[in-house]
């Protein structure tokens, strides 16, 4: 109770950048006020977003409830997405999606583990659900490859059909993903039952939250990360420039950070109180949900909007998913894990980071 | 029975297309129609030799039987293969084997573990037996990776070598496989025996041949299929145009579903049955094959008939050999599957599929 | 006792080559024969200084024993690599660097476990030793392909700051490779206790050493070792020239092979013991340091001497070093060896060594 109250406390001190956000908006102040504060103000109403979402899911039963988390579990993600794929920033969306999934399961796990490991000697948890965790975590990879791979291939030639395949792979990734559904929320989900809800409830510090509560923070909060995205969004390219940073770097190691902050601190608290399970499904459930549905719906978006939106990403993201994705296999595979391993976790996302920050 | 009996009438039928392509050969039509024809007949010849091998490999003892398996298992394979070969068609030869490769542990392993996932929660299978399998597939990823990557390095450079490269590399695989052959048969042949001759004569519907009828089945079935892939590949290039597809997708998607529809169907119903050991045996065993047998003797055969066959494989058909084999080891190490792996390996193979139909 | 008997004078006879190499650089003899007689010289040298190592490392105590054994364990490698990096050989030096990581891993492993496999139908060893050691392995492999991929992606571009990149992250290893001390000394240290010392002592042949002679031997084979690399480094190029063999397969292949002779010749006697975990160990835990502790060293030296080293390695370099990582992970991670893994180890080193000698 008393961790949960901190928390909400501790997120409430941020959330008065939501105002100052739409003042430095209004009086027109310098970009790079408004970047960082309406950056700021999407933390705590992720994590808002967050805990409703997850409140409501649990109180709705695991049918209706799973589906609501599995796709309003991202929001703030793919609002922050479409904003800027309307803004026609098409390498900051992408860049954000790759930050996401290499964040997730690089910075977040390996924050995650390493706080674990710290109290923890070895922490355990379930194989066959990391194992599948992961091989999901593998396919996203394997779609962002194969759009780039062959990229590379058809260079300079006439007509290289790329929109078209990167329109059916996302396709594959999205009935995938809904067969994922099916498996975690129907056939297997003894395998996901692990935690009591009062004690999630109460580690998330949504103890004495009611349905009605839940569902006015999650509209508030939603339209309030729509209006901070459009002030981000609108701010980065200055920004950037500003900071003598890329588009790319912003992309994938700020916006991404900003987006998955939330997540960031439930897994971590949850591996302290060694609920390795709870900790792992946040950190790579995440990174999923990013890449087999988040990805795959700001594909068909641009594809309506007309904004040209594929899964060809440059080879830099492509290797540091493959390199993520690889690393998490690693560590996830054997249903143990020790702060050491959370060390090279966080180790692999520090070198590509750098390479990210370096890279012109 | 009733199921063999069922399979044997099945394939019974697609026999009618052996005298169909000669007919069709014989009055010159359309190349597109002989392709097709010679396909078709080529599925229930292969599975006739594939059981007729299977037959004798149990009744000449688990040594001589074991090598007669091994050398004749995929002699489908070979012999399309080999008359590609002679008539230069080098990237269909190529094509069939990275189809062959991806095709067993994408679209085979992947259809036998939804089937086999539907009617059984978890299904288990020999980890070791496992281990060995997907690490010599590995291995068969790794031979086409260095010849590929070396082709990129050496580019332009006047005496590259890529020849004796491939012809020794050729003949590590060879030997590789010579060593795996005693491991499996002799000092290790423990770990896969699994299943009594009586079940699986019984499941491939022989349990009424004789050594005699085994022995005649298998010569008539060969020298047909010599006869029909022989048209086939006198028909794939212009089929390959008229249908607006390219020599690679004809070569990695149809060509290699022909050739291994006898191991799919077979995969399909031990999984069923919650055979998964054998299953995975058929599937992953038929990759490795392929590579490490079949390419290698190819290599050697182009040596001798002065045609350029090496193991330089195009990027695209690298990268997707290497994703397959990644995604079959994330399914394969930890001796469960469940129908979502094997989604996620049909995933796979669809986007894989879907890349190579759009490349020029 | 009779085994370490037989090692040392074993040794002993390779000794002779220590005065040879003098005379024959003396003399100015032919290049090559001063290679082959520095590189033969350095053999029983980098025996010696492990021998005295170990022996101080476990009278010292595990604290300082630990730490000398961790910082000086792969010194031989050390030198030469600094002599090479004076002299300014950089492409020496790196290949000297990916061939210790392959050579351990596949060559030294490869050829304990098949030695080991023949004794012993299966062999176990410790999962989580075997998967932290397999973890940082792929933390080198990260660290090269970033900088390999980092240089592909920026080439061309007028300030490309690879040097500042490989600094960074050389100090990220480094600061890993201190973590991962403080992990197997410290925190959990008792997954790495198996052996007696005084079994480790005999089968080592230094059970009748003191302190003082193996201070002695330390700081003797130490400083010969610097000489002996001196004449070695000086007949590279001719030696190479001569002998029709790039810098990159001396330094890949046979400068590996000579610096790590003596873990090599360790590591196939504990496999044959069935201590497979102290193999494995010596295997995989030499490579990590090469890469973990060495390269990082190497890069900051060179940074001081004013010669551009980095972790720039080359496009085939980084290949070898993410096969031979991703074959290790398939044959570690289930605790389980047998004499088939080996074979495939050894397989991969003979297809990367075949590659890299027709690399021109």
């Amino acid at each position: 109770m008393r961790v949960g109250k901190f928390e909400v406390d501790h997120m409430a001190l941020l959330l008065v950048f939501v105002p100052v956000s739409i003042v430095l908006e209004w009086v027109h102040a310098d970009p790079v006020w408004i970047f960082a504060a309406s950056a700021l103000a999407i933390v705590p109403l992720a994590g808002q977003m967050g805990k409703a979402t997850e409140y409501l899911a649990e109180h709705l039963g695991s049918g209706l409830g799973g589906l609501l988390n599995a796709s309003f579990g991202n929001a703030a993600e793919l609002i922050i997405g479409f904003f800027a794929l309307r803004a026609g920033l098409i390498d900051v969306v992408k860049a954000s999606i790759t930050g996401s999934i290499i964040g997730n399961i690089l910075l977040v796990l390996g924050a995650s583990v390493v706080v674990g490991g710290l109290k923890h000697e070895t922490q355990y948890f379930n194989r066959t659900a990391a194992g599948l965790g992961v091989t999901l975590a593998a396919l996203s990879a394997i779609a962002l490859v194969v759009p780039a791979i062959f990229h590379l291939v058809v260079q300079g030639h006439p007509e290289p059909h790329e929109r078209e395949l990167s329109l059916e792979i996302a396709l594959v990734l999205f009935v995938t993903y809904i067969l994922s559904l099916v498996f975690t929320l129907r056939t297997h989900r003894h395998l996901y039952v692990g935690e009591s809800s009062e004690e999630t409830d109460e580690a998330l510090g949504v103890g004495a939250w009611s349905m009605r509560k839940s569902l006015l923070i999650l509209l508030v909060a939603t339209a309030l990360v729509a209006w901070m995205s459009e002030l981000l969004v609108g701010a980065v390219e200055h920004a950037a420039h500003d900071l003598g940073m890329t588009n790319v770097f912003i992309g994938v190691i700020l916006v991404a950070i900003v987006g998955n902050a939330a997540e960031h601190s439930t897994a971590v608290m949850m591996a302290a109180k060694n609920h390795m399970d709870l900790a792992m499904n946040i950190a790579i459930g995440s990174s999923i949900q990013i890449a087999l549905f988040v990805a795959p719906l700001l594909v068909f978006a641009g594809h309506v909007m007309g904004q040209p939106m594929d899964l060809v990403f440059s080879t830099f993201e492509v290797v540091a998913v493959a390199i993520a994705v690889a690393a998490v296999v690693l560590i996830a595979m054997d249903g143990e894990s020790n702060w050491m391993e959370g060390v090279n976790l966080l180790a692999v996302y520090v070198i590509l980071a750098i390479a990210f920050y370096f890279l012109p």
